[in-house]
């Protein structure tokens, strides 16, 4: 066996990396154009089995988006054929930037309640802007905005957006929507105003509960009739697991039969005189598309619109990313985020001209299209040539809706955004913390607004995530003695046994004036400070100073020592405690250092060997890139004056080569290498000095 | 020896938590109030050898502050009494709730021009208010504030100012001082508006250059003095290190010299017409407090000022702060921050009443105090007492002061708050990135304002530290033989050598299914999603379904799957590649784990669980605190029906205990013995299937 006995590395420079990322441009920016459309990966080999099997898909969504399309533009405060626009375009243009198969965009029910909110807000300012005009420019800024994240390549900023706040915003929208669709439902929605805001509507509605009409038996009726259809269906499913594919188009259907079933009885009730219907009826739809117009956007509605821009941001984004990667989780395949946010952006922007209002990926929608066994994306076009079909000839039928089944299938629907006290119980068992921001979050977006629900939960998510980082504390670590079959090492654990090791086990102290500690998170500014400060105190602890503090009287001791009033000389020579000799930093979790955690480091180094007089050394474990080491050794950090040989070899072709770059004795491998190390010198600095003592 | 082989980790409760957080209320009520008051645990040992110590360092630090309040009052809008105002009570109130000797409270240059500019902007918008009754309502605002946040324990906050940042704004604003006073040392500053943009001022002053006057000979002359003297003082002490002291004290005394001289000389040349003067005087100074006064606040003001508060309170605080970090670790004791900043705000609220604006802690006064011996913080009421003296007493020789020689005594003082070109340079090899921050703050506080600087630069590294942390990334690692003279063993690294190990080392890629992924940072929402989509693009990248994916025709492959467009079998069934085992995940450097996280993990389960058609075992390595272990085990991480037996056991008084919890087979202490447990367990399995197959 030879020995490699010397090994360099070659630190990063900024020059370097630099030209690393501009190398074979044309590749980069040919494979960004065609990451752009997706398509064409696909569309070549479109077969006959895709096209039957997409096809089913296809319809069976059109099937249930159309009553929901034209629900839920009600949410948006904007007539039915808006709500149909919206679906038809999200499914006839996503199919050219999608990345995954399953994600139907359209109208959904949150997207759709902000919507309105935003609307209605801007509508009281300026009575000139029609509400769909206004919800068509939302469409083209947040589809604009939305699109340069994606192009850019910010899609990382959605994962700022962290469960509990997005669980906390769906349930709250949802109790909103739900306590607005109850009046409708009911038939007393005509007695007070449902804008307000939701506990204030929920608060009138009792109050003007004796205005229930015949509404409320074709409403509740219906709502009943949904959930028995469901439950029977899940039922019948586990009864005749044969059956499952009947039973799921049947409870898939079910809107549509209810909706269908409702507008028969309406058109009953109603025929005779439908200018003064006895149930609330949806009316006149326009046939074709009525809005067709490039979208208006000035200065004043752009300004209006900004500030809106976050929340319907964030709303669009989140909901579509994390169905999409569910999905595509559940079907074997990868999205892209990034290109899902350009897809979104596109169909939104030209959507608008079509008088669309924003839509985004509908979890229901997407569910049902997945399990109706859709192959490609292009499914949605088939669903798109449905809904044109519906808006060109199904329009005088549309007329006889029932309100009241409407706003059944709307609440149905919401329903499932609640979350469970399952998932609720969960949360408070992974982290009651969050499990607060979450109410707090609820509690927002039901006394204020879903705007503001949002925004408080990130915000405050954000603040934890802050206070957590900077606060992060390190750990002292001791030795102990791992037994197994194979073999005996050492382990190095928790000195306090906060790491829930048995504390039965001691790391036995070792009184050398080694200290091993422990990095968790990264080594940064918010945090470097706080770090450094719970090594000294611990080091001050554990040693004593290297200059003996003898006081003779009162005046030379140092004001903020708490020192009896009569000091003892005795007291300070008879200190058991070692002298500091060196300091183990373990950085194995750690990937960034900066300038201000540098500066801590140097100012303690400093500090510490004042307080020992002498040079202490610090060896640093599990660095974990060349950046960190470049940040150390322009610090002076790495090498030192009495350790020049890196224990560290390893095994390479039967070579016995060194792991670590030579140069850097105080860089190790592992926490082992760094403590073996630092005994070896202690014991060797001890030789010199009882031989020192001998010679004088 | 014998086997302890149960042990059983008590997990914790928030009511638990909750309830160890209220233990002892009393004590923590009675230590919280006395920590309010630190000069109650030194104040009865004070003695004479203190004293005379002070009495030096109380002398020396009022003939600085003196000459030194009175000029930067001036860059604050104000007239020199109110510097002098600011200087007594800084000194006076501070020393009853200091826990640093050295720091030194007064009139600062950055806090005086922020106040400049703060006050010019509101005087604008409402002259009916004075600008010493702005300068004050803000000391009172500001002083409230910040006692606030140290009341509330908040100071951590502090560490959110990155070093960069600190460095930009006082690089900045003292660029912005000097070129403020240039125009006042040379005597042009009547000829125009020196309160503009800085940029602006520049290029003014070389437009009215042709008015500099008489001024100009007494400013640069007094500026060459002040640096000559200084320079002789740097040289003398290298030179004659035994005189230390004498030149020590000659070389901080050097203001007043230079102050008294030239006063002298502007006396010279304007006493017989001092209502002319040829050179600018400082004017008629009040004798005594003349402005003491409730301070003006009312509802306009608060509101005015409450939107300049963010910077006005990041400038009193770092500064404070760091100076009184840097004295304490010079002189070996700790400063508590948050009591710093009660002392700071108690100081400025108090002050108002004397007309005071807003003061802290100033660097180059606590050096000198350092420097002159003091001993305890009460050396600041001898300062304080010789301030009313001069208050007092003085004034009518103040008249005379030379404002050239004032100007030249404040850029004296300011030139060294410029960073040096030896830290830029290492500014750059610690971290490329924040040095850009750092020029981006400069440009900024040149070009816009000081407290756009601040933000500017907080903001940057914020964000920067969001992006790290956002788009934090794990790694795989190998196993490799680590030999050393004493012991062979395995230890683990990067298995693509970014960690810097020697390349010629390579980790054997074992092709047994079992993937070591070690997490850097934390385990949170930003990052969640990055670490597992990396986790299963390598999974899927380096083994094969346990589904057997065979296409016999276009019409069966899947939409996404990038193959030919004639599938062949032979392909799929020759796949070399192993199926997925296990999954070590390395927690070692992390601290927290979150809902988001914990759903990830989750997700990513179910997912690799389909992949595989069997459950793939989840190992976890170095958990740091029972919390995590809480949050896994709701999700039913840590328990597996094929491992029901922990290999890691210690020596406690020797007896072979198991190091950690028996229940949970599948939390390691380390690496190996993670990776042990999991090829035991696939060797297992593999028998279990040969054994099967001999069956069949």
């Amino acid at each position: 066996m030879n020995h490699e006995t010397v090994y360099h590395e070659e630190l990063p420079s900024v020059t370097g990396w630099i030209r690393n990322k501009l190398t074979n441009p044309k590749e980069r920016i040919r494979s960004y154009f065609l990451s752009l459309f997706p398509f064409i990966t696909w569309i070549y080999r479109y077969n006959l089995v895709w096209f039957s099997n997409d096809i089913i898909a296809g319809l069976t969504v059109a099937a249930v988006v159309i009553p929901q399309g034209m629900a839920y533009a009600g949410l948006a405060k904007l007539a039915p054929q808006f709500g149909l626009y919206s679906s038809f375009v999200g499914v006839i243009i996503y199919w050219f930037f999608a990345t995954s198969k399953d994600i139907t965009i359209g109208p959904v029910a949150v997207m759709s309640i902000l919507t309105g909110t935003i609307v209605d807000d801007i509508h009281k300012l300026y009575p000139e802007y029609d509400y769909h005009v206004i919800a068509s420019a939302l469409a083209v800024v947040v589809g604009c905005a939305v699109c340069a994240l994606g192009m850019f390549r910010l899609g990382f900023v959605v994962n700022f957006i962290p469960l509990p706040a997005l669980a906390a915003f769906t349930t709250g929208s949802a109790l909103n929507i739900i306590v607005g669709q109850v009046p409708v439902l009911m038939g007393n929605n005509k007695s007070f105003d449902t804008r307000q805001s939701p506990f204030l509507v929920f608060i009138n509605f009792w109050k003007n509960i004796r205005f229930c009409n015949y509404n409320a038996i074709l409403g509740l009726s219906a709502l009943v009739l949904l959930y028995s259809i469901r439950l029977f269906c899940t039922y019948a499913i586990r009864r005749y697991p044969r059956r499952e594919k009947l039973f799921f188009f049947l409870n898939t259907l079910r809107t549509v039969f209810i909706i269908l079933i409702y507008l028969f009885i309406s058109w009953l009730i109603n025929r005779h005189d439908p200018t003064h219907p006895h149930t609330a009826i949806l009316g006149t739809i326009p046939q074709g598309f009525q809005n067709m117009a490039v979208p208006t956007i000035d200065r004043t509605m752009l300004s209006e619109l900004v500030t809106y821009l976050p929340s319907a941001i964030i709303v669009l984004v989140i909901e579509h990313i994390a169905i999409a990667k569910a999905f595509g989780r559940i079907n074997n395949y990868a999205i892209d985020p990034n290109q899902e946010l350009i897809a979104i952006g596109v169909t939104n922007v030209l959507g608008s001209f079509f008088g669309a209002y924003p839509a985004t990926g509908s979890f229901s929608r997407t569910a049902i299209k997945s399990k109706a066994g859709v192959r490609t994306p292009l499914a949605g076009v088939i669903t798109g040539i449905v809904i044109v079909l519906a808006i060109y000839v199904l329009t005088p039928v549309f007329f006889w809706i029932s309100q009241a089944s409407l706003a059944a299938v709307i609440i149905h629907a919401i329903g499932d955004l609640i979350i469970g006290p399952k998932t609720l119980k969960q949360f408070w068992r992974v982290n009651p913390l969050e499990f607060l921001i979450f109410w707090i979050g609820i509690l927002v977006t039901v006394f204020s607004n879903i705007e503001n629900g949002i925004y408080v939960c990130i915000l405050t998510s954000l603040l934890l995530l802050l206070y957590r980082f900077g606060n992060a504390e390190g750990k002292f670590l001791g030795q102990i003695q791992f037994v197994s079959e194979r073999e005996k090492r050492n382990v190095y654990i928790s000195m306090n046994h906060s790491d829930g090791t048995n504390p039965m086990i001691d790391p036995v102290e070792m009184n050398d004036g080694i200290f091993i500690y422990r990095i968790y998170e990264d080594f940064l500014y918010p945090n470097a400070a706080n770090y450094m400060e719970k090594l000294v105190e611990e080091v001050f602890r554990k040693t004593k100073s290297g200059k003996s503090f003898l006081y003779k009287n009162l005046g030379e001791q140092p004001w903020n020592l708490q020192t009896s009033r009569h000091p003892q000389r005795q007291h300070q020579l008879l200190d058991p405690r070692p002298h500091l000799h060196a300091i183990i930093l373990d950085f194995t979790g750690i990937s960034h250092v900066d300038i201000t955690s540098l500066q801590h480091l140097v100012d303690i180094r400093q500090q510490l060997d004042n307080y020992t007089n002498s040079k202490v050394n610090w060896h640093f474990v599990g660095i974990a890139n060349p950046w960190i080491k470049r940040a150390l050794l322009a610090h002076g950090f790495g090498s030192s004056n009495d350790i020049n040989q890196t224990f560290a070899m390893a095994n390479a072709n039967s070579i016995l080569v060194p792991i670590l770059d030579t140069s850097y004795p105080l860089f190790h491998v592992d926490v082992d290498e760094a403590y073996q190390t630092a005994l070896v010198d202690l014991a060797k600095r001890q030789n010199i000095d009882s031989s020192a003592l001998t010679v004088s």
